[in-house]
């Protein structure tokens, strides 16, 4: 099987960097068209540099990285650098990259890419979804080359880590989630039920760490950090591994399970701002939305290491 | 320990049908002063009327029924008829009772027996929380002498049962929950998180109708109809014992775990009215507010059979 | 004719206290049952006592006061000490009035009253809607014996007073003054645009002053007050006559220009909360309810002179 | 003066098109970099259609058309046909344009044209502000190169013209006007307050069409057009001249009195979606914007008579 034609969104972050190193990492399965950066974690400016970092750091200067949005659509900004650290990559050491982002902004960069892409473009949201949405407004058409959009984001089960009922990513942007699943043909939500299931424990980290050579030790690195992060703040035992998730999905869905769904997001109250109310009285034909329930923790850092041994 | 006082306000349904079953059945530990009924399941007639059957059936003519408000405070009444029959009580067979509720007002009631007691009344609220919210508004200084409010209701891991984000109680008066979980004292409130934790399934009603007698009988007939609809509106197996979970609190706290918490209520988007965001990130002494999180199912089930035993 | 039942729910402030003096000098045509007093723009201690101190202003010890509500049905309290003096009746001198109100509560006696009367009461509410609302939801079947409601508050073409859109009465309850629009049988509503043509400009004072007279002082002295205020807070020349607008209203509707409309309360958002969003494209049977859109200024205080005349 | 630098952002429609025309007859004092167009009164494909029909019809294909977005960016798209007829000009007869949009999205040219100008430009708009939220979402330097953006929308003493407190230009995309008030520089707003002022009346138009010439002959036919449907929704006599407005300020400020405001669009509440609330209790520094309150009605018909004239 050829490798499958995808772009993916994101703001860097340490768990969309251990994303980005899985995916530069499996060449075989996933043809990365672009990477595009949002402000969201950090602020746009460092989102778009630590994505060059990881870039640099797999050896994968063949990608594009294309710089986006510095803000979310109708919302005020929110980053949670405490969560990532003030470069962004937690406590990574990296040299400033040799190579910078491309002059195209992002937004412009997914509309061309996806329009003249001979196969149907996969898109992954690892960030607020800003650039995905905006590219929808700007070329609706594009809708009809793409895939499946691939987010992480929601939380139901769960509950929220940034608000009671709602997750960071559709939280700093609900309105760019609305879009993207209203008007996207096709949509794969992974939000915190399944990601906290999956948790970077710190035997699996030394593990990681085991494999040796500089992915699987800035891997091990930046999830270490988060794990740090996430106990510091009540979250429980090991990082959940959000954003790597979305890669490991489309490597290997055989170790999730999705339901079909309505994925409606709260843009509007106080109290609910960002929540995903999941529903899941549909059939997959009636909204092209599924949303992962459960994920094989295992099988995922399988795939991991597999992938982040020198 | 004498019997504590409690006031149970009600909508049954025949859940709220079994929780009285099973606080009728236990003068020992409660000490009923009044049940008051609202509209909810089916209209304030039936719940009135309902709760006198259940009186009657349960012999305890000594506890006085008030019948109180007809309709939510703001939102449109919303019935849940197909959930408990035409009737509210299913498919069980019983008598016009003989003696009817009161002629006050439910709220005044609670007003008035609130005030009166010499010792602080818990309420247990298992329908929309209409009639207590108007007794806090009509006399604020009641909180006082309210030893406890224990609510059935809301939804968190669970998502909800009549919205994707809703569960029916909190749905049906969204206002009112508010005006209870900021006006009261102290409030417990346990949700489908923990009520779909505890399952009446067909071996438990089976043990519990062989234990002969009619209330028992009563009690598993409610529950196989129950059981009957949950199944149809796929929603798995077994009644989840919703309101009976209150009085099994009362009698047995050491069943249950319950955490501090901050609940907000949605009123108003309609994507997520009704939705109970719960926040753990508080002490007990901040908001007076705790969520049942989970539930010994085996444990509910053998105090049930206990108290139903003739 | 004989005199028309009707029963004052206010919550005095200045303005409330010049329509009770209006109302109370027109024993011929108005047959007043109650006056019940709410929180509002001041607390609820206040407004009681200050009902009570313009009742023995106007000795009108007949008519009986009863306090109600202390806080609004949902929102948190908003009060506006700022308008009406820390007493709430601006810089008049008063006694401790020697009769208080009734130990009732004005709830139930809105309730008792109004379903006890012989002949349909009319119910003018200058403050706050919550008692009326409550009435209406301990006993949705007084609205068959009220023969109108008669509100001050809304603003259309004015914008608000209290925020760009909203005017105080109806911000401060606005879930009480939606449970008036949509359960009451006919309401008739004055809102800021009326109101904003009836100044007290201070001619206009001068001659009510010159009545002489303890009341024509009295309202002098209380409008007077009302127009520093309202000069200081750069809403123009002469306090707006709001409230005495409803009792002129009753006394001389034929001074009035009022329009069949559907009025929606906005309840939820913080932008637009307690805006009256108000249509025309109604009929008069398909809502019940009208909103004033002018008033002829000179006859009202023709009006008022004439009542307050010793 | 040289030519003030201005950019056209609209959904022709049948105001739009006389604004049009008003604005291509005076390059004297004002240099049209482009015209953009947007869904909004009609489709987006009409609206392009319908300004390379108008720039034809003015002798200006020195102006660039370019179209822009086909949705609002979050609600669903509202449009407004059955106030500007079929094909979006009324009755206007015109053949299909020999010229049509350039290839570049309306946005990308906002961006573009701002970003290139030596002069800060000003930007109108007078249809749904999607394409200028976008432009300012995607490139928010672009702010420090506008001179002002000027709007044509909202609704403050004359309530509504689609629901009772919404204008249609803002409720059509709140969103979006929500952005630009809140990332533009400075904003200039004319709402129904003024456009109501400046009514299209029988002698007028007919004044108009008496001047002879193809340009007044269409805008009188279109202006008649629209007259006859604001008569038939019982909106008054004479169409008001809505988008025309905008030009006409720009072209003679002082036929207008405008105040330093703040203005919160609702964008949330199904009641009050798209109303602006007008604030004017600031200062022109503390916001950069201004609501337009009255207008000299005889002057901008001066105006338009004067430019139209051939």
């Amino acid at each position: 099987m050829p490798a499958r034609p995808i772009l993916i969104d994101c703001d860097p972050g340490v768990d969309d960097a251990v994303a980005l190193l899985l995916a530069f990492a499996a060449p075989d399965a996933l043809d990365i068209r672009a990477v595009t950066t949002v402000a969201g974690n950090v602020s746009a400016g460092l989102t778009a540099r630590n994505a060059c970092v990881i870039r640099a750091l797999a050896g994968r200067e063949d990608v594009p990285v294309f710089a986006g949005c510095t803000r979310p659509m109708v919302r005020a900004p929110i980053e949670a650098e405490h969560f990532h650290g003030e470069s962004g990559l937690g406590a990574l050491a990296f040299d400033a990259p040799a190579r910078g982002p491309e002059t195209e902004h992002a937004v412009n960069a997914i509309v061309r890419i996806v329009s003249e892409a001979v196969q149907p473009v996969t898109l992954v949201i690892t960030g607020p979804c800003t650039n995905v949405a905006l590219a929808l407004l700007l070329a609706p058409g594009i809708a009809d080359n793409i895939a499946e959009v691939v987010v992480m984001g929601g939380a139901r089960s769960e509950g929220g880590n940034v608000t009671a009922s709602a997750e960071y990513n559709i939280f700093a942007d609900p309105h760019a989630a609305h879009v993207v699943l209203t008007m996207a043909p096709a949509v794969t939500v992974l939000g915190l039920d399944v990601t906290h299931q999956i948790r970077a424990t710190a035997p699996r980290t030394a593990a990681l760490a085991g494999l040796g050579g500089a992915r699987a030790a800035a891997a091990a690195n930046l999830l270490d950090f988060s794990s740090e992060v996430t106990r510091a703040w009540g979250q429980g035992e090991g990082a959940p591994l959000h954003d790597p998730a979305t890669i490991a999905w489309l490597l290997a869905p055989h170790l999730f399970t999705a339901r079909p769904a309505r994925i409606a997001v709260e843009m509007s109250s106080p109290i609910t701002l960002g929540h995903t109310a999941v529903d899941f009285h549909v059939t997959a034909a009636e909204t092209g939305v599924r949303w992962v329930t459960d994920a094989d923790a295992e099988g995922v850092f399988s795939l991991l290491n597999a992938r982040m041994a020198p």
